[in-house]
């Protein structure tokens, strides 16, 4: 496997998913029970290190809103979320809730595919040729009872390391963003690196955030077809950088964390085959990354705490999560 | 207003409601326009000291399942979360799912009132005869099209600070459990502060965690009523206390955050009506602190790095949140 | 109040609403208690006469498909339905149900705005000035908790009568259909009427039944703005022609019934306005009349009998229908 | 296979639902591309005859409500339905909805199981060794995006014919209610009819509709365990009558159709393996037949037109139904 992507063959993604998969595999290095994957690369001293990355005080939330003016379309029944009233202030102050001594309440729920907003992709969303993480078969471990080994609250408490940011829209893009279909390969990842200095070095158990500025643009011009369609992202070629900097996890500000139209004549987001079911690698998508960003690039500093717990929705594949970064 | 639970005329909540609402009220105190009420009490400076509390690098999360198999019973349409799933490892296996070169995924939806577990009470949540927080008639912020002024969207990126644990069922109860009905006072607030030590120390723009051991019962009983039913919790007399601290939000193990049944004659979750829309304090309610109890007494360490964000849909009136405590 | 269209001043739907409403209301007609409206019209002998008009056996269901490809668009917060999988066959082909004696089952859910698809609008639906249906003040009917006292389950037996089906697609049209914006006048309806011939009739508890072939272009098509846009529909005045004829509920193929734009310069559904809560009249939207118009075309036979029981879902102001037309 | 309900090996419910299988199967009947099943049955002529029984325009819903009180108890995420309102009429009477001209309006959403309520079951719902309706396997016809082939929506015309009361718990139970476990054999089956007379004689095309007075039990006594728990219901030796009789479709006013406890050892809905996906017999259940029933008993007339069209939801597996018996 190389990182160049000019010797990727684009009429075989099957072969290279297979061979990226042989080399950047980590089925059974943290044991047949293993349902963490890369989280496993972060520790005690990780957290504590990162908790002392916080000089400032400063906090930025990276999440999206969740609404029904988000970006999705219905793509394999993903929607929006729909966020309805089961007791509002009106009916309170008319009187109408049945509560003594001027009491009144308002309650809400919601329906929401898991995956609609600002997310992390569990280790049984993908799947590759059956298998998911650790080489199990995708029939045990995915039923319609949800995910029976690695659903997402298995993770509930590890979203917490070093973050770093890798602006790669502000180092290698124009006015900070990327063009669609840009893939970012491992050689200008390490750009991005060099560009920003050393707070951006990149080292076991970080969480690495990618920021393309695809968010950004929808901002400005309306979602289009941010859900599904063409996109900056990280290059099929990247795998290998993911998996030799032993990260933990890696999201981004785009909706499927990997370049769109993908590198081959037909596929289908073939990095996450590679990433999630073999690497074991947690990917975080639709992350809000442009106020940190704005942040980072003022003071130089690229990384901070993170702690990104998702809600632990028992047997998710993905789910809902508010990443707090804190310099 | 007393602390003196015996002075509480238990025929009056609406007198009591009106007098602690009056002395313990923060209209305007940040401005007209305020929606985050005591979460003003944070800081930058407060986060970075919260973040010098790390000294093991120790990660908890501070949430409860979120699952069919949760404590609600249909109250007032309270269900538990049901989640499905959009595709299957099952259809994945069997190639039913249509992508290229091997790829299988799933994908998941759920449905759920928004306080069916682990959650923030925002501050559109309650109101005091149709009044909300900061004098705001309820009728205008709170329609069917959500919280228009104080969404829980406003405070995404609060909730870090300094917690402090307050283990009253340690501290007060019988094998670490308090009895139903079990009405927390101030005076034994501070007897919890003091048996813990300096690092209960609680102060401006903490975060306090009162643990009462109703959710370690809850565990090996049972659910029973935990959604509603009786319960220790805070007394109304602890109104004056968490105002007097300048607390930035408090929260419980129990459903209610406040004693069950309520301490006056015929009531319903009066310290709420004195603390949302009055006092401004946000209230997480259905915390699982346990594991962080058992650490905290293990230490005697009992103030860490909290973060606590909630998923910031738009215009809810509460939200789901998987808190982190970092030691 | 005239049915002539020239003479609506476009300036003052208010004005010609509030007339309108004057001259067609039928508030305390059926007494005060009334929860029926229109309804009142059908009565035993129209159903026994209704079903006299069967004489082929030919059964034709009217509804729309229920399903994710539907026309909504998240306007008001309406979606297409999200039909999603407890269980499935691919489960239980691999053993995974947990089952006694190779019984395998498939279990499903569904989430949907009551007006997504083929629907009654309930007398709740629409209000004027804060009024419903026989003059009740709309707070006082429909709350947070649904529709105290016109929910569609009140009418769960009533929708049995005689139906009419009157194709202005076919005559009044070019190949089957009206263009947009075409405003059904009641001359127009009577022209339609008279085209047709004696079965085409309109009396006393009729259900009558327009078709403009909005549908079939959708069909055609695609939806387009098919729900909330542009479309041929009634003219606000045939609240006149609705009204002395006496019918007990009216339905089109089109999303909102009346024409579209409507007839004044700032309005929106005036004539629902007039009809639902002044008047009491049923109105059923989106419904499927092609099969049945061809049917009728070729043996020249538009009445029938007409089966249109909603589902009768406890304080709903509008429900999902299968209506069946048998010949 | 026999009637003799003495004869049945409790201990071998396999052996007994292959021998039935063997017997009473109808695969390939009406060819192999057929979705329909024992609704084959009905032909335009049984619609003509059953129209003909309408003799004083009587009609009567059988549904039961669709609401959150109902049986549902969350059994394999079986929840009652919860309707919530997009816009309500206290939020029209303070002018908070941004309509022009005093318009207001009402809308809600909900969120159900499909057999929450009164419903049919499709023949997509059971399997009998991965195999559902004419031979197929259930793995391709029931996935995560629904039944392909036998969806409800295949039905939706389809559900018109005679119907045909047998009040089972009139005749064979005590003040009209049969005891729990009551396990109604084709013999009784025979005897309600001779009991009943000549209008209830059951033949081809027909749908039946055995009323247990189990729903009557509920209705006084409270839900209790209806959802799965104890009832009377059909006896697994009726899988021959049912066959024989060539009726179209069953229902009834339990929550499972079949005696409860089974007829064996260890059994789980052994009957429903027989006809839904061997016989291809439509099986309705939760249905009220109450007010029907005391109108029959009272003019002893237990034959009518039914219409019972359910809502086509694309795939489902099941569809709520709100059935009419007109008289």
């Amino acid at each position: 496997m190389t990182d160049d992507q000019s010797r990727l063959d684009r009429s075989d993604p099957t072969g290279a998913i297979a061979a990226a998969a042989a080399e950047f595999g980590n089925w059974g290095r943290w044991g047949d029970d293993d349902v963490l994957g890369t989280l496993n690369f972060i520790d005690a001293a990780k957290r504590l290190a990162a908790a002392g990355l916080v000089t400032r005080g400063a906090a930025f939330s990276l999440a999206q809103s969740f609404d029904g003016n988000g970006p999705q379309n219905g793509w394999r029944r993903r929607t929006n979320p729909v966020h309805t009233m089961l007791d509002t202030g009106v009916d309170a102050a008319l009187g109408n809730q049945g509560f003594p001594h001027g009491l009144g309440g308002a309650d809400d729920v919601v329906f929401m595919p898991l995956q609609a907003s600002t997310q992390w992709d569990g280790l049984g969303h993908i799947f590759d040729h059956g298998r998911t993480w650790n080489g199990r078969p995708s029939q045990d471990v995915v039923t319609s009872e949800g995910d029976l080994r690695t659903g997402i609250q298995t993770t509930a408490d590890r979203f917490v390391s070093r973050g770093v940011l890798l602006d790669a829209g502000r180092v290698l893009g124009t006015d900070g963003e990327l063009p669609d279909g840009f893939a970012i390969t491992p050689a200008q990842l390490d750009e991005v690196i060099d560009a920003q200095g050393a707070s951006a070095e990149v080292g076991r158990g970080d969480i690495v955030l990618v920021r393309t500025g695809r968010l950004t643009r929808a901002r400005r011009e309306g979602w289009g077809d941010y859900a599904g369609g063409a996109s900056a992202g990280l290059s099929f070629t990247s795998a290998g950088w993911l998996h030799s900097h032993e990260i933990a996890a890696v999201a981004t500000d785009t909706w499927g964390f990997e370049v769109r139209p993908n590198e081959f004549d037909v596929a289908f987001q073939p990095l996450h085959q590679v990433v999630i079911p073999n690497m074991g690698l947690f990917i975080g998508e639709m992350w809000d990354l442009d106020a940190l960003a704005d942040d980072c690039a003022s003071d130089s500093r690229y990384d901070f705490l993170l702690t990104a717990a998702p809600i632990p929705f028992t047997g998710a594949v993905g789910a809902p999560v508010n990443p707090i970064a804190l310099k």
